[in-house]
C-alpha cells in the first residue's frame, strides 16, 4: 500500500521536479547514514517487505541472482546491520559515498518510484593513510511511500569491482 | 534553428530550475549510455553539425585545439562511435561516469544553453581487480532543443590528466 | 545581519527548491574557483566574519579543534590565498573537485542556512602521470545571505584521510 502523496499540481515539470528533491535528499540522508555509521538509522530507510541486493555486474548482466549481500526484508537487512555492528571483526574504516547522476524513471501508483543513481564509495583504512575508490557501481531502486516520507522497497547495488578491495563489511 | 521550448513561466526562478533540471536529467542519460555502452544510443544525443572534442587540460589552457578526439559534426562521432564497436581492439573494461558540480550559465535564444560540468570516470580492466580513476576533468557543454529534447551542439571534455591509464578506447 | 531573501513563496516545498538550488549553485562555483586556481575569487565567497576550517575526521570526533587550516575571519582567509599565490613553493598540480549528497538542513532568520555536503578532490601532479583521490570528507557549511547573494558565514571541511597526499598547499 502506498502512503500519503503530497497534493499533486497542475503542474507535471514541477511534480517531476518535486519527486527528483525528494529521491536526491532521501540519498544524500541514505549516504550520510552510511558514512556516520548510524546502521540502525540506515535500516530504518527501507520498507518492511524491502528488498536489498549487492551484485557484481558479471553477475547481474548474466541474470544470475547471487550476491555477496541478498536481504529479502527487512528483518533480514536488521540482522545483517546487527551482526556488523555488535559481532563482526573487520580493520577499522572511514567510507565516504558519492551518489551522483540520479535518474528518476516513472512513478506507478501500485509499483512505486523507480529509480537508479550512480555510487562511489571511498574507504580509508586506519592502518593506511591515503583513500582509495573500495566500490563503484549503480543502484536500481523501488521507492514507496510510508506516512510522508520515502522508503526503499527494493535496492539493488550493482558494482563494477572484479574484487571488493578489502572484505565487503558494511553496507553500500 | 532552436526547437520549441517549454512555455515559460512568469518565474524566473522557476526557469532556472527547469532549465537545471532538463540538462541533469540529460547528463545522467548520457552517462548511463556510456556506461552500458550502449554507443548508438550516445551518438543520437547530438546533434548533426555537433562538435565533440576530447582535450588535455595542458593543450586547452594554450588555447591549442589539438586533442586525442575532435569530431565536428554528428557523421564523425558516429563513425568514431562505430569504429569502436565494430572494429577496435582493446581490453574489455567497465566504465562508471559520475557527473557533478552542474553550472548552467546562460540561455541564448540563437546560441543556445550553454552549461558546465566537472567529470569523473571510474575504469575497472577485467584483468586487474580493483577500480581506477581513469580520467577527471571537465565538461564545456553547449546544449540546443532539437523538438521537445535537449542536444548537444557542442561537448568540450578537457581532461586532467597528463597520461590516460590505458589507451583510450572510449568517448567520455 | 541577513541579507535580502528572495520574496516567499506559498509552497514551502517550493521554497526547498529554490534554496537548494542556490546552495547548489554556489557549491559548484566554489568549486570551479578552486579547480581553476582563482583564489581572489574564492575569498570573495565568505562572509567578513567567516570561518574556515580544515581538520581530520579524527580529530572532530573527538571535539578537538586543531586543524591543517584554521581561520576565523575573511581576513584571515585573504592570507591563506595571498600566501599561497605569492609566497608558496610546491609543486605544479591540477585539483578537481566533485562535491555531491547536499542535505540543506534548515534555514534560520538568525543563524543562517545550514548545510552539508560530501566532497571529493582529485589531484594530477604535473610529474605524475594520473590522477589520484587527493582529499575525501564533507562540509559543514552556514550559509548567509549578503545583498541577493550567498556567502560562506562558516566552512568546516572534515576530511577522512589519516595522511593528506603529498603537502596541503591548497584549500578544499
Amino acid at each position: 500500500m502506498l502512503g500519503m502523496r503530497p497534493a499533486a499540481t497542475n503542474d507535471t515539470r514541477l511534480d517531476a521536479l518535486f519527486l527528483r528533491h525528494e529521491v536526491e535528499t532521501f540519498n544524500a540522508a541514505y549516504a550520510a547514514a552510511l558514512d556516520e555509521q548510524r546502521l540502525s538509522d540506515w535500516v530504518e530507510m527501507f520498507t518492511d517487505d524491502a528488498m536489498y541486493v549487492v551484485t557484481s555486474r558479471e553477475n547481474a548482466d548474466r541474470g544470475m541472482p547471487v550476491g555477496l549481500i541478498y536481504c529479502e526484508t527487512k528483518g533480514m537487512i536488521f540482522d545483517r546491520a546487527f551482526a556488523l555492528e555488535k559481532t563482526a571483526m573487520f580493520a577499522p574504516r572511514y567510507l565516504r559515498h558519492i551518489i551522483g547522476n540520479l535518474q528518476v524513471l516513472g512513478e506507478d501508483r501500485n509499483r512505486g518510484i523507480r529509480a537508479r543513481a550512480n555510487y562511489v564509495v571511498l574507504q580509508v583504512l586506519f592502518d593506511r593513510p591515503v583513500a582509495k575508490v573500495h566500490q563503484v557501481g549503480v543502484y536500481h531502486d523501488v521507492f514507496r511511500r510510508v506516512g510522508d516520507q520515502l522508503k526503499l522497497a527494493e535496492r539493488r547495488c550493482v558494482y563494477d569491482n572484479l574484487l571488493v578491495d578489502n572484505a565487503l563489511c558494511l553496507p553500500v
